[in-house]
C-alpha cells in the first residue's frame, strides 16, 4: 500500500500542519475543505479543494460537503478488486488511501456547556464518522487516522516502511478508529438519555484503561482500572507504592466515613470495613482514638481523614505499618514527615469528592446498576419507641453509630459512644453473631461501654441480641425497626431501661 | 412536521412491506433501493430508486448507493431554514421526511460466526448508519426509524397526530437511533480488539436494562438487572417472587460452589457468605447436612445444588423460610412440591453454567476489571510442610475446606470435614477473629471437629490461630502460606501435632 493521496479534514487542528507537511514533501495529493484547508493553505501546502474533486461547494451550513460518491467511492474502493477500480473510474472519481478526520466534539461543546438540544445537535458529526468508518471499513487498501497524537508515530512508520504502511500498522488505526466511534456514539446516545429518570433503558460505558494494576484481588488475576468518558483521576497520589485493586474500594469507605462529620474525624479500614474511628479536637487526636477501636486490626489498615493533615499526625502515622493515608489535603511539612516511609501510598482527594451517584456491577449473567446509598445518616426523624428517654449524650452516640453502621458489611452491628467507634460485628450470615463479635472485640479492647449505643444495619428478628447488648453495657439501640417482632424487642428494651430509636431506613452493604 | 417522502433502506425486512403499504396508502413517496425495493415492489408498491434521484447506480458491490449530496442533503437539510431549503434546491435534491434504516448485523454475521476480518469487514455498514445518524440529528424536521418493532408504534403515532409526528416522537426515535450506533460500534470496536490480551485498552459495554428491581440493596435505592450486547438470559425462574438485587451475587456463589464437586453437593448462602455447605449421597442427604452447619443462620437462604433436585428434596425445601433455589434441574413432580410455596424463587441455570471470565465494578472515580477467581480449588500441588502427614481422609477434609474458603468474604476461615462445612469465621479485619467466630459456630452447632481441617484464604500472620484452632480439636490447616512468620507457624503446628499444607494460592474476597 503507497499512499498517493490523503484526505484531510479535522476538527482539532493539532498537528496538522506539521503533518501536512510531511505528506507534501512526500509528493501526496492534499485533498481538503473548509477550517482545515484554511489551516495547511496558511502554512504553504498545496491543497485540492473538496469541491474541486465532487464539482459542488460547501451548502447548508457545511452539513453537506464530502458526503459525495465520488469521494466515498475513493475511499471505499477494494484496491484488490478490479470492478471496484473500474467503477471508481466511472463515477469520476480517484483513490483516497489515507484519511485523517476528527469530529466535532459534542463532548466538550454540547454536553460540558450543558447546550440546548437545538444548538447540541450542531455539534453531531455527520460527514467525519462516516469518512474514518469508510477508511477504517477499508483498512485493506487505506490507513484512517483520527487521532492528533498519532500522526507522529504514522509519520515513524511512514519513514520506516518507505511509505509502505503495514497492515498491522492499519489495522490497529482502524481499531483506534472504532473505539473512538464507539465513544462519540455513547456521548451521543446519554446525551439524548439525559433528562430519562434515574435507570435509562441504555446504560454505555466506554471505559479507558487508566492504569494496569500489578494483580486484581489476588496475585493469579490480572486487573486494571479504567475511566469513563469525561473522567478525570479522582486521587492524587503523592507518593508510595502503586494502588492495588483492593485498595480502591477502601479507601472510598476511609474517605467517605469521616466526611458525614463537621467535627475532625479519622477512620481506619481493613477489608473492606471500619475497624476504627474516632472525631477529635485535631487529626492526631482523631487518629489515636480511633486506633484504640482495634489496637491490632489496624495495622496494615489505610487510614482517612476530614481535614488536613498535619505533621503531629503524619508522626504518629509513619509509626506502624499503614497501606494508605487518604485525606483532603496535607500540610508541606506533614509530606515530608510521611516520606520517611517510602512505600506508604499518601493520596489526596480533591473539593469536589467522590460523589458518584450510580454503581454498577457485573454479576453471572448480567449487570446491577443501582443508585448508592447516598442517604445521609442524620437522625433526623428518629422515632422514640421505648419508655426510657435517650439523653443528649445518648443521641450523639447513636447518631455516630447509625453513620458508621452503614459502612459495615451486613450483618452490621457497631458499639459506640459520642466520639468513638468501640467495636464492630461484621459479615455473619446470622444477626445475633455480629453483636456477640462487637461484645468480644470491645472487651478486648478494653473499652467501657458505659452510655453507648449498639447500632443495627437492619432490623433485630427477635429479643436476643438486645440481651445480650444491654447485658455487655450498652444503654441505647439504634435500629430501622420493621420486624414482625418489634414489639417484643420494644418490651425486652423497656424491662431492661434501654432507649431505642428506629430510624425507618435500611442500610444493607455487601 | 408533515412527511412527503420517505426513504427506506433496511437490512432487516422485518415488517416493512407492511410499513411500505401503509406509507403508499398515505400518498407519501417512497424511495429505495436494492433488496428492499424488490421487496416493496413484489408488494405491489410504487417505489422511486434511488439512482433516478441521484442519477447514478449502487457501484462496489454496493458499497456506494446512498452516499450522494442530493440523498444527504435530503435528509439534512432544516426545514426551517430558507437558505438550506435553496441549497437543496440548487443540489437537485428532494426533501426525504422519514429514514427508515437498518445495519448489516455484524454481531450475528461476523461476531457470532467468527468470521476472518477480511470477511467480517463486509458487514460494517457505511451508508445505514451515515444515514440514519443524519435523519437523527434533523430530528426536528425529519424522523428516523431504525427498528422493525417500532413501526406499529409510528403508524399509531401518524394516525393519531393525523401526520403530524410530534417533535417528542422524533427525539425519542433519534435517541433509538444513537442507542443503535453506540452499540453498532461498540460490536465493531470489540472485535478489533479481540485478539488483545486479557486486559484491553478499552472496554465497552453497552447495557440494556432488563428488568427493573423492586429496589437496590436499600428500599431506598433504585435498581435495575441489564444485559450487555449479545448477552442473554442465564437464569431460568419456574416460580416465585421477582428476583431482587441481592439475590443475585448470592445466586452465583449457591450455584458455583457445588459446581465445584463432583460428588453430589448443597450450599446455603446468607449475605453473600456460605452458612451451609454439605456432600451427601443424594441431594436430600446433602441438603440436610447443609442445615447441620447452621441450624439458625440457614433461615431466608439461597440454597443450590449441582444435581437436579428430586421430590424428597423439595419436600424438605418447603419446610423452612428459604428466598431461593437454585440448581441444574428439577423434576417435574418437585416442580410440582415446590409450588405449594409460592413465594420461593425457583431458579435453573442451563448448562452453560455461569462462566464470565472477567468482572467489572465501579469504584470511586473508576472502573475495576479483573479476572475472576477462577482458579479451582483442586489441591493438586500440595506441599506439607509439617512432620505429620494427612491421612486420605484428612486430606479430602481439606480439599473441601480449600474449595470453599476462596467463597468466603475476607479474612475467611472455614473448618470443614471430608463431608461438610463445620463452622465459618467470615469478613474479619483481623484472621484470629475468623478463628475465634469459625470455632464459636462449631461449638453451637454442636458439631465434632473430629479429623476436621481449618482453611485459610490467606496466610497466618502468627502461629496463635493454630494454637486455638488445635485446641478447639482440628488435625489439619490448609493455607497459602507466604508469611514472614511461616517458620514459626510450622512450629507451632509441629509442636501440636498438626498437619499444614502450602497451597501458595491466596484467594481474597471481598
Amino acid at each position: 500500500m503507497k499512499i498517493k493521496r490523503a484526505l484531510l479534514s479535522v476538527w482539532n487542528k493539532s498537528n496538522i500542519a506539521v503533518l501536512g507537511t510531511f505528506l507534501s514533501d512526500q509528493n501526496i495529493e492534499i485533498v481538503s475543505t473548509g477550517g482545515t484547508k484554511n489551516v495547511l493553505e496558511d502554512a504553504g501546502i498545496r491543497v485540492t479543494g473538496i469541491g474541486d474533486i465532487t464539482g459542488g461547494g460547501s451548502v447548508m451550513d457545511g452539513r453537506v460537503k464530502t458526503l459525495h460518491p465520488k469521494i466515498f467511492g475513493g475511499i471505499l474502493a477494494d484496491r484488490g478488486n478490479t470492478s471496484h477500480l473500474t467503477d471508481l473510474s466511472d463515477l469520476g472519481g480517484l483513490e483516497i488511501d489515507l484519511v485523517v478526520v476528527n469530529f466535532y466534539p459534542f463532548v466538550q461543546e454540547a454536553v460540558e456547556k450543558n447546550l440546548d438540544f437545538s444548538k447540541a445537535i450542531e455539534f453531531i458529526d455527520i460527514g467525519g464518522p462516516s469518512m474514518v468508518r469508510a477508511a477504517a471499513k477499508n483498512y485493506h487498501s487505506v490507513l484512517p487516522l483520527c487521532d492528533p497524537e498519532n500522526y507522529a508515530e504514522f509519520i515513524e512508520e511512514y519513514e520506516k516502511s518507505n511509505g509502505q504502511i503495514s497492515l498491522e500498522f492499519r489495522k490497529k488505526s482502524a481499531s483506534t478508529v472504532f473505539a473512538m466511534t464507539a465513544t462519540y456514539e455513547s456521548a451521543i446516545s446519554n446525551y439524548f438519555m439525559k433528562d430519562e429518570k434515574s435507570l435509562p433503558e441504555i446504560v454505555n460505558l466506554n471505559l479507558s484503561k487508566s492504569s494496569s494494576l500489578r494483580y486484581g484481588e489476588n496475585p493469579h488475576q490480572d486487573a486494571a482500572f479504567y475511566l469513563s468518558e469525561g473522567q478525570t483521576e479522582t486521587w492524587h497520589q503523592h507518593q508510595g507504592k502503586t494502588l492495588s485493586y483492593n485498595n480502591y474500594a477502601d479507601m472510598e469507605s476511609a474517605f467517605n466515613i469521616p466526611q458525614e462529620f463537621s467535627n475532625t474525624a479519622c477512620a481506619i479500614i481493613k477489608h473492606a470495613n471500619p475497624c476504627g474511628f474516632g472525631l477529635g479536637g485535631n487529626s492526631k487526636e482523631a487518629y489515636l482514638r480511633a486506633v484504640t477501636t482495634d489496637p491490632v486490626s489496624y495495622f496494615g489498615g489505610i487510614v482517612g481523614f476530614n481535614c488536613e493533615v498535619n505533621v503531629e499526625t503524619a508522626e504518629e502515622l509513619i509509626q506502624p505499618f499503614l497501606e494508605c493515608i487518604i485525606a483532603p489535603s496535607y500540610s508541606d511539612e506533614a509530606l515530608e514527615i510521611l516520606k520517611k516511609k517510602k512505600n506508604l501510598r499518601v493520596i489526596s482527594v480533591g473539593k469536589k469528592g467522590l460523589t458518584d451517584e450510580f454503581s454498577i456491577k457485573s454479576v453471572a449473567g448480567g449487570y446491577l446498576y443501582q443508585q448508592k446509598d447516598s442517604q445521609q445518616g442524620e437522625l433526623e426523624k428518629l422515632e422514640i419507641v421505648t419508655e426510657k428517654i435517650p439523653s443528649e449524650l445518648e443521641i450523639n452516640a447513636m447518631q455516630l453509630g447509625w453513620k458508621l453502621v452503614r459502612n459495615v458489611k451486613s450483618n452490621a452491628i457497631v458499639f459506640a459512644n459520642s466520639n468513638q467507634l468501640l467495636g464492630v460485628g461484621a459479615g455473619q450470615m446470622s444477626r445475633i453473631d455480629s453483636v456477640k463479635i462487637a461484645i468480644q472485640k470491645v472487651a478486648e479492647a478494653g473499652l467501657n461501654l458505659q452510655g453507648a449505643t449498639m447500632a443495627s444495619d437492619a432490623f433485630f428478628p427477635f429479643s436476643d441480641s438486645i440481651e445480650i447488648a444491654a447485658r455487655a453495657g450498652i444503654s441505647t439501640v439504634v435500629q430501622p425497626g420493621g420486624s414482625i417482632k418489634d414489639a417484643e424487642v420494644i418490651k425486652k428494651a423497656n424491662e431492661l431501661g434501654v432507649a431505642m430509636v428506629f430510624t425507618k431506613i435500611r442500610h444493607f452493604l455487601h
